[in-house]
């Protein structure tokens, strides 16, 4: 399970905050803190508009990479931020995000292929999100035909089956892992990632829908996510998973888990 | 999800004091607790020599009914405890267990058949637990078969695929998973049932691994458990489990449950 940290994104609050007033001491903190909790990407979004964004991302981009050595993944919809960002970024960075959209793939699907970039597909066009597995499916066709094309391989890429609040949308969990077996029986070398929150919003105990969500989604193929590496619980899941998977030899990785804490 | 309230149980040292001294009030207390809580059957489990046992079952058996309502599982392997007990009882019992083991099966299960109750069946025989989905199915078949020979209808039969610690047997909740949807497969009226604990003995944090085998195995068809149901973790988990897979329209069990306190 390789875990994308969520925390550095400027549309929280207090982010935005840190960043207007370039307060470099708190992102390096959140930088650190989600590493050694394990996170293997960064996720980093500035969530400024389109004309600031290019400053606010390099500036976040030298912040973090000046406290931590693992790759970034540079959340944007935006190109002409995606092509500065991925100038000053030390390794190679995952793209965050393409999708069925004709101008976005468009635009960014060649940064990812120059770069040679992991990049996230989200199984939508024009913004909607659709509500079948089947629309999902044809969208990712569309998209995965696209990466081909461009030479991206398979294996760089990790698609979003896309999540809708489960108070609105009944089978909405169950369309995401229809959506992950389907994909991945059509193509195998493809990786998946999501965030956990959406599935969640507008009902009471968020963290147990999301945590029971994950812990499905991994039976089902889920080998990455978008999430907070600072929530012991969300932790906690992931390796009790893995383990009940047949994933941890000999425990080795729960009894740790367990030493350090995660369990409290 | 139906559940078996699995806290009478004479094995452990609680309840046996409170057998031999027949302590009523105890009993009974468990007995309302677990039918609040959400239990459809009782477990009943006197735990006694089988000298001891029919008496001891049959004095839990009307301690229960005199405070609840609800249907009991007898939990006995001695054909002479459940001679005397399904004479004490109100409503048709589960009967738990049967197995592959033939002396069992051929003194249990016409108790089974003549009484028309529902029962656990333990994917083992001559007292071993098969380490493969493979031997496990074979020995369900055989089970099958004599139920049906017996006019036992598939749908009051409760296959416990039966779980062995994760901390020696890596593959052990896998194989509990593939073995529910394999009998599943092939005999699509078959419940199935199975106690959550032994998944996790030997480890730390056991009541994480419980919950998360359980999230899983309802995923992958189990409808019943042998469980704690004063154990708000554990119920919260059922309530969020079927939510998520989309049996819970409008949401309307899991904010019940919100609301009475259950994800606190």
């Amino acid at each position: 399970m390789k875990i994308i940290g969520e925390k550095i994104n400027g549309t929280r609050k207090r982010i935005a905050s840190a960043i207007v007033e370039r307060d470099a001491a708190y992102i390096k903190d959140l930088a650190v803190k989600q590493v050694e909790a394990g996170a293997i990407w960064l996720d980093v979004n500035a969530g400024t508009h389109p004309a600031q964004e290019p400053d606010d991302l390099v500036w976040l981009i030298e912040t973090i990479q000046s406290v931590v050595d693992i790759p970034l993944s540079l959340d944007s919809a935006n190109p002409a931020a995606l092509q500065v960002a991925i100038q000053a970024v030390n390794k190679t960075p995952m793209i965050n995000s393409i999708s069925g959209e004709p101008d976005r793939l468009e635009k960014i699907l060649p940064i990812v292929a120059e770069h040679g970039c992991e990049v996230i597909a989200l199984a939508m066009d024009d913004k909607k999100i659709p509500e079948t597995t089947e629309k999902r499916l044809e969208i990712i066709a569309k998209i995965i035909a696209a990466t081909r094309a461009a030479h991206v391989p398979d294996e760089k890429v990790y698609v979003d089956p896309l999540v809708m609040t489960i108070a609105t949308a009944n089978q909405s969990a169950v369309v995401a892992y229809e959506t992950i077996r389907a994909v991945h029986e059509q193509y195998p070398a493809v990786h998946f990632t999501m965030g956990l929150s959406n599935i969640s919003f507008g009902l009471p105990a968020r963290k147990q829908i999301n945590r029971a969500f994950l812990i499905m989604a991994m039976q089902n193929g889920l080998d990455s996510a978008i999430l907070d590496p600072l929530d012991k619980e969300l932790m906690a899941a992931i390796l009790t998973t893995n383990l009940l998977l047949g994933r941890d030899k000999h425990c080795l990785n729960y009894i740790r888990g367990s030493r350090k804490g995660l369990f409290e």
